[in-house]
């Protein structure tokens, strides 16, 4: 895999100390402008093509009574995306950003995963090249993903990666009550145990308790660093994708920045797991890329100050003395 | 002063439960549009035309050896300013918000702290009505300043207003060593010490060891409330501002948000002391209201979402089962 582009950080750094204002006073702005620099290989970093990508798919674990809403949503939501009326949709026009909705066949469940594997080996494979064939052509990734159901597998790759006690990992989702968060645990439990507990082959863990869509952003995540294109990861789901890769390699993201910190309560464990520090902590807990459509709008301004700045002598200014 | 619109936030959240997500989902982002729904009046809240207000002037305690970069600076960053080479510069083109940079006598710094009073009693009261003055037409108010020695005229109105030790409030600042913290902490001692000590009237503090640029901000806080403008507080300088306001009457700043959290160390102790979360935390310390102006777009896509989302009905999604 490509490390980071060094000459493209020393070059954005020498730049930086030239621009008028005291070293280090943008905090992290500056970083994200080498962040950007590193991943993309430029030494003058923009970002021209922002892309959301969504990721869509349907789960069987739903039957378990673990959402509090209907299977429905996931074919209606896609409409909505369609039609404009989604929150990142918003967030895609107020940030001039591109988006993307795959649909990972949403009128068909995987099968619910306290009784079988989510995907078989060549499936799991197919849908993770499909993630790594959906972003073409974009210069920032803002990864996202819609599913119902899909909190829940989450955690039970969490807890398949990291083990611990299944309720570590489980949250009220999209407004589950306490008795649903305990059966989600429950839910969690049994998956992971039924696919050999928590601690075994991390891309194991993604076929057989996961889902379409943690596989697919796994293969975005992977493609967008074999591309050079810098990545800012949304939310619970997404890190679970995140995480399988950092459980094989953690240099693996190092490309990628986490948008924001979830109101999803396992999310902050899980970003301490990958070694991500969140951009934002606005207490979301959307998914479908909001967060990260949110934290592009910060990436942009990161750079439009990178790039626009006048230097001390550009500007007849006094250095500090 | 007037209060909230509670029946423009109950507008407001009549809306936000129609739209298509979970209740609750956007975290912060709702409370925002409540928020402005609540000080601008509107029951359908909108940012047409914000506004970065930047307070700038000078200080004679920079005799005293507290800051890293010579006075000239002042005059300098101001001509910066017009010719749009500043980091606010690019953060207001990026996020379409109006500028003005208000020259508090630039040329004319104010005495030395540690000797007499900043301002005599007209002055002070001309300083904050010119504040009050100086928003006219804005939907959002950013407030930010600028002005070499600041952060140790802040950390005096901070010790003035809290107490505890001068230490407690003073910090590198645009960068001094730990030398210059330890003068800046001698500073505000022995200027607050001249003033009568911690704790007396908060406008008497202000006028002996503040500054113009505080001043005027305490005045457009002031009138960004009877006219009905939110306000985005900036860094550590501004909330010296803030301070004596709440000091006067601690619902005087319901109509403010912290835009974020400065990497001066103070600056999380004051807002906590004037009960604000910020809204970001970034780890900037440049004032000049930068950290106000990223805020602003955060604002913006609070607003974005709730105004342009599809509702349930509108979108045929079903609701929470």
């Amino acid at each position: 895999m490509p490390g980071p582009d060094e000459a493209a950080v020393a070059a954005v750094r020498r730049r930086d100390a030239e621009l008028t204002k005291p070293a280090g006073a943008l905090g992290r702005l500056e970083q994200i402008a080498e962040w950007v620099a590193a991943w993309s290989a430029s030494p003058k970093p923009r970002v021209d093509r922002p892309l959301v990508a969504i990721f869509a798919t349907a789960h069987g674990v739903t039957k378990q009574g673990v959402s509090a809403f209907p299977d429905s949503v996931n074919r209606q939501m896609l409409e909505n995306f369609a039609a404009g009326g989604a929150a990142v949709n918003q967030l895609c026009v107020a940030n001039d950003i591109g988006l993307k909705v795959f649909d990972l066949a949403i009128d068909v469940p995987t099968p619910d995963i306290t009784v079988e594997d989510a995907m078989d080996e060549p499936g799991c494979a197919a849908t993770i090249a499909f993630g790594m064939e959906a972003i073409v052509g974009a210069d920032l990734l803002c990864l996202g993903e819609m599913g119902i159901g899909n909190t829940t597998i989450a955690a039970a790759v969490h807890y398949g990666l990291y083990g611990g006690a299944a309720t570590d990992w489980v949250g009220p989702g999209t407004g589950v009550d306490a008795d649903g968060v305990r059966r989600k645990a429950e839910v969690v439990e049994r998956a992971v145990a039924r696919a050999g507990g928590p601690g075994g082959d991390p891309l194991e863990i993604l076929r057989r308790v996961g889902g379409r869509e943690i596989a697919a952003i796994t293969g975005a995540i992977l493609a967008a660093r074999l591309q050079r294109v810098p990545v800012l990861l949304d939310g619970y789901v997404v890190t679970a994708a995140a995480a399988v890769l950092h459980a094989l390699d953690p240099s693996a993201l190092d490309h990628c920045l986490a948008a924001h910190r979830s109101a999803e309560p396992a999310h902050g464990r899980v970003l301490d797991r990958i070694g991500k520090r969140p951009l934002l902590d606005l207490g979301m807990r959307l998914g479908e890329a909001s967060g990260a459509a949110l934290a592009c709008g910060i990436v942009r301004n990161a750079l439009a100050v990178h790039n626009g700045m006048a230097t001390f002598e550009q500007a007849s200014v006094s250095r500090k003395g």
